[in-house]
């Protein structure tokens, strides 16, 4: 992999520090100068300790210099020891990069209720601090994972005003992953020179069509994060919070979350299928995005798309149960490009037995309720045996 | 089965009509004099059109004869044809047992988007008919099923000022079980002598706490209904919307509405355990059957009960993410008796791979938020390889 996919003046690694048996667990991104930063947590009431912290560290705004992260153990739901922990984790690193500790945020994933062993944590930062590097991107991406299948990292290179401009993210997802904040992890870093009201507005704006619009299983964790690092060394004039720049940026932005977001799903547990829900056609953004997301969640859909069946009576069943008012009569249901409900019917000459639809690797359902102009987008994957043994014979 | 099952006045029957290949499909009750009638139907937007005709035929109030159940055939999505279907149903019912067609309840389950075979179901209904008896309501009860492996009958019989009077409910419910309007389809048949507005008062109290409180898998059908006629066969004095008489009675339909409900839950497709979740201690009533729904339909804690493994932290997700506002420090998690957190952190001394939690039939989830004196109830069941199977390769 191209040293290029790390932006300007950062460095990261990753490493086995012994939380997991085998498995890299603990990675690290460094920037050699303090970063704007933007970041959304989970919204889950039952936050993890280094989320409380990270929302802390965001509001005391002092520039962001690193972000360590751990797999194998959550921190969450750890009480006081566990906030002392966070806390512990941010301070030794602060030490060793020769930074403000409140200058490193922390990131864990991993099991809920277990103390963390920071011991092990903070003997493996030594060596993770020694092998930072420019080419280290892909062992700290590997070192984030838990039950993923393969490593999440999408990036995009551009100009502003002549000047060359990379922004680069990880992600973790597998399960547990949905439609609010489904990233368990992700931090996408670039060198943009860029405010922080931009890199803000930028980043909600993002996460709305990309990581918020994804759904595994429904389940949100207690400590999903997406942190967004900018370090300012492309040199570019200040990009603002409105103007051709900024939309750049965030069209850029947006494609990296999209890629990410779309990898999560594909690597969803035990996932074989990848599916797009699109409603379009609502009166209201808000309506079309509830029932894409209520498709894109029905277990029975993603059952009937694991099966190859186009079931499109589940569509409309699950599209009518997302609590948005609708008239079904107006409505029209295509699978994989194929209308098999129109004008208040079923399209009698489509056999639904003999179709080829919902047999490839992705999939498409389209809801239009011919009701007004505004659309939405939810990805999904199916769902298959293989999920079931991950989350009941293991503990993850 | 002792006819004592069947209230005073009524008559049953359940046979194989040819919707489906070999199981009872058509199903019929039937009641001698004129029935008040109280209901409830699915909120699903996309109605069954036996149900948009069910619900004018209870604005309509002239009194229920006879409630008409085809499994086989939903007759939802059907447009304009599906309604006349539906009519063409109740009228020929209505001249068969020489009622109005006013007061002929037709119910219907099965695939969504199909047109019904009208003709096949009005050829049965002659045969339904002559077959009437007192000892029909085993054969009524088969005739609604579709994936159910067992019928679900529950009755008591209970005294009002003297008088016998007898309730007894019927239901389907397998998958497609979701928090609002659980059964796919009940009718419960009482011969008590009860004004209509304590029987819609009783109905809607009782739901709430059944019915309306269990989950399979999240999904809401369009064809849910909940039918409760009294006849006044008993001959008991009227009971009034309030007092001694109404409390009993609604107490006892409770019972009845509340085993239907446990035998849905049970007899989930592919279900194995049964699961109580208990969340009390809380503010709002409404707030502790919104975390106990959550628990309930989380897909993780699903799966951890069945692989018996008491992952607690689960649990705390999932009540986290319910949407409700609560203090995780305050809050206690027991598995089956024990408790696995409280006091803001895990117990120590409970080895949770050595412990028998989530290892017997029934597991108990208890969530004390401390913070109230609110609770509620929701009954769920595991999820197993077998619910995919069955909603993946199979037309259901």
């Amino acid at each position: 992999m191209s040293k290029d996919l790390l932006p300007k003046g950062y460095q990261a690694n990753g490493i086995h520090c012994g939380l997991k048996k085998k498995r890299k667990d603990l990675s690290l991104f460094y920037s050699e100068k303090p970063c704007g930063a933007a970041a959304v947590f989970t919204r889950n009431v039952v936050k993890a300790a280094p989320v409380i912290l990270g929302q802390e560290l965001l509001r005391k705004n002092k520039g962001i210099r690193a972000i360590v992260v751990n797999s194998g153990n959550a921190n969450c739901m750890t009480g006081s020891q566990g906030m002392k922990d966070a806390r512990a984790m941010a301070s030794a690193m602060g030490k060793l990069l020769g930074v403000p500790k409140e200058t490193v945020l922390v990131s864990s994933t991993g099991i809920i209720g277990e103390l963390m062993p920071v011991k092990t944590v903070i003997k493996g930062m030594s060596k993770i601090v020694t092998g930072l590097s420019r080419e280290g991107l892909q062992d700290a991406a590997d070192g984030i994972m838990t039950t993923d299948s393969f490593r999440k990292i999408s990036s995009r290179v551009f100009t502003v005003g002549g000047r060359k401009i990379t922004i680069t993210g990880v992600a973790k997802g597998a399960g547990m992953v949905k439609p609010d904040m489904a990233t368990m992890l992700g931090y996408v870093l670039t060198d943009a020179n860029i405010s922080r009201k931009a890199l803000k507005k930028a980043l909600h704006a993002c996460v709305d069509v990309s990581l918020n619009a994804i759904t595994v299983d429904g389940d949100m964790s207690t400590n999903d994060t997406l942190a967004l690092l900018a370090n300012g060394e492309a040199g570019n004039v200040l990009i603002a919070d409105k103007g051709k720049d900024f939309d750049v940026f965030r069209r850029k932005l947006e494609s990296v979350c999209r890629d990410l977001a779309k990898m999560i799903v594909k690597d969803g547990e035990g996932a074989s299928k990848f599916i797009e829900v699109r409603v379009k056609g609502a009166g209201r953004k808000v309506d079309a995005k509830k029932i894409a997301g209520a498709v894109a969640d029905s277990l029975l859909v993603k059952c009937a798309v694991l099966g190859g069946d186009p079931n499109w009576g589940r569509v409309a069943s699950s599209a009518g149960s997302s609590g948005v008012n609708f008239d079904p009569g107006k409505m029209e249901i295509s699978l994989d490009g194929v209308i098999f409900y129109t004008g208040g019917k079923a399209v009698a000459h489509v056999n639904r037995k003999k179709t080829a639809v919902f047999k490839k690797k992705n999939v498409r359902i389209l809801v239009d309720l011919h009701s007004g102009k505004e659309e939405a987008v939810f990805y999904s994957c199916d769902i298959s045996k293989k999920y079931i043994t991950l989350n009941s014979y293991y503990t993850t």
